[in-house]
């Protein structure tokens, strides 16, 4: 059987200008992966009701789990509930347990539930909460579609609780060498063993540090007897500095 | 008359799997705002072939400018250039130009063109070159589309090289306004701010540092005086900690 596909949706002018670096990609591509959950694709969007329905809509058939980030606060560019709301076509309104999560969470820093905080206990109809242990305002879950924050705090925290409620795959064994040779030096012999394993992902990565040269040659599948034959051959033909 | 409009695509298993940290779009995002291009969409995608085309195909049509980054390598899984003559429907062979542009790299650093590297002048039929003054196997264009490498000196290099040849929009003018205060305390002046002023997008962001809890607003648009006529507000209703 195969593992579960994912695919991750980040909605952001902020990441589209430069402004800011998109983190939380590669935080739930490794925790994915731990679980055996394949990542598939990622899209970036802007702040943009029409293209979110869309590429929600787009995404959601092809994709066994599709994550978003960002765009959940409480301002007025914040607009991904509604357009999740659109995209499965049912209403959206404050809804009586997201106020009560926020409320209990202000309780203890000491603040209050104000008219521009109670816009992010606006959940669509159908929707189940992911909880924010960081700053109250609630996440969900809607189909396979889960709605989190952008800020990086706060999406690590809310897929630290979501990600154990989702089916896991089996998770690839990877080992990797590095080689202080370049690619080009090993890549015939490389294409060679990739062929007599067709069952297993061979990528070569090329770095430069400190004036060395060299590859991280990383070999990946589901069955570790089979990663460890070829990580002897890779170490039999290009040497194991730490042997 | 509108701005141009780009979009990327990233290839490359190892963003999906958590593996590496994709950097190149953040690059290529600032770089592109700085002259007036609007990064639309991002997509990450594994390192397969039909997806590739798939991915290309959709986006070349929709945006003015696409650039992918990954997968030019020497080694059997660097298949980006075979996906981009597939997309386009030409042919693919090693090429004269970037032979001889790669020959001319390999003698200054006193390398050899062997086979594996000459695999890296295979260029579709019709592209130009991109230069790549980093480590030699040349980029391309065609079309609309800029292929570059994955390793983001490199990509940054042929980025350089490439975008001063493409038409510039008028690059959006952005202003920022640090504001100690949370996010949902001044949402609502914020928004009422923002529907004043529907020419220019007024994003904000919230931030915690050193235990201050603060919210970065940021107005953009082509308008240098209209930027700055909201920002005198912004600073009227939210105070200026500079002034």
């Amino acid at each position: 059987m195969p593992n579960p596909s994912a695919a991750m949706l980040v909605i952001g002018d902020e990441i589209l200008s430069g402004r800011t670096q998109d983190t939380n990609t590669h935080h739930l591509a490794g925790e994915l992966t731990a679980r055996g959950i394949d990542l598939k694709e990622v899209r970036v969007v802007p702040d943009d009701h029409a293209t979110i329905v869309a590429a929600l809509n787009d995404l959601r058939p092809r994709f066994d789990q599709v994550f978003t980030s960002g765009g959940i606060g409480p301002t007025h560019d914040d607009i991904t509930a509604d357009a999740v709301a659109a995209a499965f076509g049912v209403g959206i309104a404050e809804r009586e347990d997201a106020r009560e999560a926020m409320r209990a969470f202000y309780e203890t820093i000491g603040g209050t539930l104000t008219p521009a905080r109670l816009r992010m206990a606006r959940i669509p109809d159908g929707a189940t909460l992911i909880d924010n242990p960081v700053s109250g305002a609630p996440g969900f879950s809607i189909g396979n579609v889960h709605v989190m924050a952008g800020v990086p705090s706060v999406f690590k925290a809310m897929a630290a609780g979501l990600l154990p409620r989702l089916e896991r795959g089996a998770p690839l064994v990877s080992r990797s060498l590095r080689v202080e040779r370049g690619e080009s030096e090993i890549a015939e012999q490389l294409a060679a063993l990739a062929g007599e394993f067709p069952d297993l992902s061979i990528g070569s990565y090329p770095f430069r540090h400190e004036g060395i040269l060299g590859t991280n040659i990383v070999v990946r599948g589901p069955d570790a007897d089979r990663v460890e034959t070829a990580m002897a051959r890779l170490r039999a033909l290009f040497g194991d500095p730490a042997a």
